[in-house]
């Protein structure tokens, strides 16, 4: 999902950007104009997250996907061995990519709930030779999410942010590696952020493609190549669209404030629920089940009559799942709860 | 550059595709609406090329440069070593990448020529036991073009076609691998299509990103993470102009006309040159020099007031360099003519 106000802007300046005459889609990534897009999002991004100098912020493709080989390929550094949280369907996938190229030692499960919590964090068995501690902040399809950054003892952290980046405030400084692909928080598709700890980067795995550097691509001021300017374009509008409307924290307020409303809903009535441990919640994904999964279907197609689309859980998981991400209005959340509401007197 | 017709149409469908009510940025890659939009974008593509049923088409990130490191990853299938063709400065790239993935054998160089020839077939050293040839049908550089598919004697041919890519037609059945950046022909940065014979995929190096693996890749029909949606989207309605206009033959007939219009104006005159060899040159980006390089700025200067922008040659060609890839439309060319003559009047 993407702002409305941001597509708006993208309608108008489609053909024209900023009376340059030309369509963003059609400059060349090298010249003044696209120059200056791409530096005002960084600045901007830099800005929202308060991104320490000694961070470099690559805007990059290939999706989270292409992170979990590039990150054990930069980050291994002549050690063999990581550290991976299991958190659910994200963090697999994760671990199952990087045991391609280190061994890896899940420090940390939450297997055993079904992943409806996460394992405290006194709990996890890190192994202080690992090269880095990987784990996922949010996981999208089971809805557990963490309240806070994790101690690591000095190991260089990183976080699959994808799923919760620019939804609140974090401290840069604590973390080796954020990444995230932009699709969820921040909007196109195709557009992959890195904000990477640049004394981290510079050796790579023997049979790392140059794509695949971090250094490569922080040299080339992520444009080793011809970068995804459209996307990076948008990316851009959506950072000024956060910094009109307050920046991080605002968003972080409304993003609780969203969140609660929804679980509340869930926890006052016996028709829905939510098996997640309350303080593992995810702000961005809230499945719920019905008491009657035969309900579901008719569940579904009334929601779609009211615009309300997109709430199938994950087939891995089953019923319903609202993502309220960071462009969602607030009405929307509004017009859900109604819904259910409603739907819970009739069938209830 | 893509064709305004396109540009247009995307504006117009910004905010609602086809009655949707959804943009095509917001649509889930795996809902019915974009389901649709990626099936009839591969089904022009096939349709334009004739791409046989044994093919596999793909629809990527990464760009041209992603494929330097694929190409091996995926075709050596156990063998050590490759051919690569020289003709200038992206096949030097290829080979550069190539390197840290197998023994490149170059088979033949234009180097000799300063790259403006190809080095005819007959002197190729082509060596049996190559898993592939690689070759760059064009240069955009140097603007030498391969005229003809060159014959391997049954090893996988492999081409590099981000700049040729639907401007003529061409006999997939030839090629063990197309693969293209779409930014030139096709249209926005950030997609990369890639038509594999689906024999020559499911044999990977170790240590290949899954992101990296062709049948991967081929077996998700490109999803198996999110795609550059958008890119895809408007890479199909650049396909259903090139079908509206004629397909590929009226593209040669006219990209052939075109060319030589500007060749014939170079040709003519003692002002401007082309150090390619005639049959060598590019029907897509056309260098040529002044006959004093201190014009060279104010050539462009001038040229700019007329909205002819990008004549900037390669910095490591100099001179000027007229790209006409497919969007560029026909008038394009003959204001360059007309002010290459007035110019030429002024100066000479």
């Amino acid at each position: 999902m993407l702002p409305e106000e941001v597509l708006q802007q993208a309608r108008e300046e489609m053909l024209d950007w900023q009376g340059s005459g030309m369509c963003v889609m059609e400059m060349s990534h090298r010249g003044k104009e696209f120059v200056s897009i791409a530096e005002s999002a960084e600045a901007d991004l830099r800005d929202l997250m308060g991104i320490p100098g000694n961070y470099k912020v690559l805007f990059l493709q290939g999706g989270a996907t292409s992170q979990f080989a590039m990150v054990p390929m930069n980050l291994l550094r002549g050690k063999s061995t990581a550290d991976y949280i299991n958190t659910g369907s994200w963090s697999k996938k994760a671990i199952k990519e990087a045991g391609k190229f280190c061994e890896v030692n899940v420090a940390a499960t939450g297997e055993g709930s079904g992943f409806t919590a996460i394992p405290p964090r006194s709990d996890w068995k890190l192994n202080p030779d690992a090269a880095y501690v990987h784990y996922t902040p949010n996981e999208t399809i089971g809805g557990v999410e963490f309240h806070s950054t994790p101690e690591t003892g000095g190991v260089p952290l990183v976080a699959d942010m994808s799923s919760t980046i620019l939804s609140h405030p974090v401290d840069v400084s604590k973390f080796g590696v954020i990444y995230a692909g932009a699709q969820k928080n921040i909007g196109p598709a195709g557009l992959t952020i890195v904000i990477v700890r640049e004394d981290l980067i510079g050796e790579t795995l023997p049979g790392t493609p140059s794509m695949f550097d971090y250094k490569n691509q922080a040299d080339a001021d992520s444009m080793s190549n011809t970068p995804p300017t459209y996307a990076w374009y948008l990316a851009g509008l959506v950072f000024k669209w956060i910094k009109r409307r307050g920046g991080l924290e605002a968003m972080a307020e409304r993003n609780q404030r969203r969140a609660e409303k929804l679980y509340n809903v869930i926890d006052a009535s016996d028709f829905y629920s939510n098996p997640v441990k309350r303080e593992n919640r995810s702000r961005m994904n809230v499945p719920f089940i019905l008491a009657n999964a035969d309900l579901d279907a008719d569940f579904l197609a009334q929601a779609k009559q009211r615009g309300l689309v997109t709430l199938k859980g994950h087939r891995s998981v089953g019923g319903m799942r609202a993502s309220i991400y960071n462009a969602m209005p607030e009405e929307g959340i509004g017009k859900l709860i109604e819904f259910m509401a409603e739907f819970e007197r009739a069938h209830a």
